[in-house]
């Protein structure tokens, strides 16, 4: 059964789950992508691209893709997967019955399930039936282009049982990705999902005319929000000055390509949610994550005033230009996350 | 004596004073700046405006301005410091017979003087022969030509007198200006004076055309090493995740105004040091304070890999493309501070 040692299954052919691949081959391992869609699975076995993300990018020839859940999946020593968050549940349903019974499950993917309010690795662990030590989660600033051209970059490697967290580590070591290691699945989740959030209010702040020093406040104070409902949630507050904290919310603000940021510039340019969706012809995760986020936090009784204010902008139609006023009125306090 | 209850002088008409006195006369404070010069006091005086620094700014009526210490120190209850770091100890020894017994000491001053290796904080107590609880260090992301347009801002108050650091708090309190209070000195100085190294090394690889990742990384692990300096010297690691640190440094690095971020981008397109003190005539803080902070991390047994490879490249002339293959060969490790 485990006649593949050391073959990983990517699951998701999207833009991060490609470049992860691509990492993973550079670092070795031998490289099954599932695609959706056959005829992207193709296009990679024979032409070593991805069509429809990073077309640009020549896939090593470890890498191959198939169609086929089964195919993709048996016999994997460690099983990545990179689907939109809210489909996690779901795909994972067909996925589970081919899982080798010693897999590692990797999450690459940065939500809070809806209605639930679960984390993606509570999802796997309820869906693919599988206990706490068998999930690690990757996050970090990664923008999946930047790493496809081979730019220098470093990511987080979080789980429970460090012998696996060390096989993934040793798994994505590349000369231009450096992955380090962590305890805390909870911290580096959080950070990855509320990023999306904050970055929606740096979009929304730069349209208005912000500048340096308000956004670099609101990222500070987004991730001080994020840390106080980390550490509701019992995570280490020290994970959100590193790389799936600071380092991830820092690189999807910065970059004027990254989709939440965006979206969130069209809102504070006036737009609502409707007409950002059809300009972006997207939703941006952060818009979805402001929600659930919120219930987590009001669950918790955490104020987050920043996730708050994006909740309504996005979701109440409320007027930006007030919100930016009702979080400088807040009544002056100590720094810090209690 | 203390006739003049609620005054504060502003000690350095530099950009960062400049604006700092705007806050407090917008907070509904009294302010005397004592210029070096004459000239300067005159017109800010006669015309509202410092033709030196923030030309374009009109100053509050309830800012004046000389060019007599004795004048502007003598009955002050809260004496702000803002001159450069490496001058602050021989201007000291003039001020300190002007001083009030109880006047609050405020340093806005990020640095470490050379040679000795001591914060601000630290030279202002012995050059000023006061006890610690008489000192408070504002720091935060405080760019002055957005803080004098009035764009919203937040900062971080630090003092181990709770009363000293909740009276410059509320002397500082405006509308578009948000104070936070800390008691911990050590790590709002240490985030003050070692963004500026981080912000070279970030210029040095924005010249180089490194990506967002790359430099979010770069950011976030200059932060991480910032932070075990901080925890040797007595800091609390939360420190570097709030507006003093990671605020600090995400503003300096998001600027392209910003004087070290810009010193470094000379730099990394191949100048000498020389050569990028001719073009932007002026030595930025980091180039020095990367001397002094490399000291500091070897007195306490600290590594610090992005500031040794920043004082390589400033004082040993090293190659930045050298420097980038140092810190991407480093051993994989666990993410932490110790």
């Amino acid at each position: 059964m485990s006649g593949r040692s050391g073959h990983v299954a990517v699951l998701g052919a999207g833009s991060w789950g490609t470049a992860f691949a691509k990492i993973l081959a550079d670092a070795g391992r031998e490289v099954t992508i599932l695609a959706r869609r056959e005829s992207v699975a193709e296009a990679i076995r024979t032409k070593r691209r991805n069509p429809e993300y990073l077309p640009d990018v020549r896939l090593p020839d470890r890498v191959t893709a198939t169609g086929d859940a089964e195919e993709a999946i048996v016999g994997a020593e460690v099983v990545v997967l990179s689907v939109p968050s809210q489909t996690l549940r779901g795909n994972l349903a067909g996925w589970t019955p081919y899982l080798h019974p010693d897999a590692t499950l990797v999450s690459l993917m940065k939500g809070i399930e809806l209605g639930t309010t679960k984390r993606m690795s509570q999802v796997i662990m309820e869906a693919a039936g599988v206990p706490a030590d068998r999930v690690v989660v990757v996050s970090g600033p990664n923008l999946a282009p930047e790493i496809a051209a081979e730019q220098p970059a470093a990511t987080v490697v979080a789980g429970t049982d460090g012998r696996r967290a060390t096989l993934v580590q040793s798994s994505i070591r590349t000369p231009y990705f450096r992955p380090y290691t962590n305890d805390d699945v909870i911290g580096c989740e959080l950070g990855g999902a509320v990023k999306n959030v904050i970055a929606l209010a740096y979009g929304i702040a730069t349209a208005m005319g912000f500048g340096d020093n308000t956004r670099a406040m609101l990222m500070t104070r987004g991730l001080a929000e994020t840390a106080r409902l980390g550490v509701a949630l019992g995570a280490d507050p020290i994970t959100f000055a590193g790389l799936a904290g600071m380092g991830d919310l820092v690189a999807s603000c910065s970059s004027p390509l990254a989709r939440n940021r965006t979206f969130g510039e069209h809102l504070g340019r006036g737009a609502t949610l409707e007409q950002a969706q059809v300009a972006t012809r997207q939703t941006a995760e952060g818009v979805k994550s402001a929600l659930a986020v919120r219930d987590l936090a009001r669950a918790h009784g955490v104020e987050m005033p920043i996730t708050e204010q994006v909740e309504r902008i996005c979701h109440e139609g409320m007027d930006p230009r007030l919100a930016v006023d009702a979080l400088m009125s807040r009544t002056a306090k100590p720094e810090s996350y209690e």
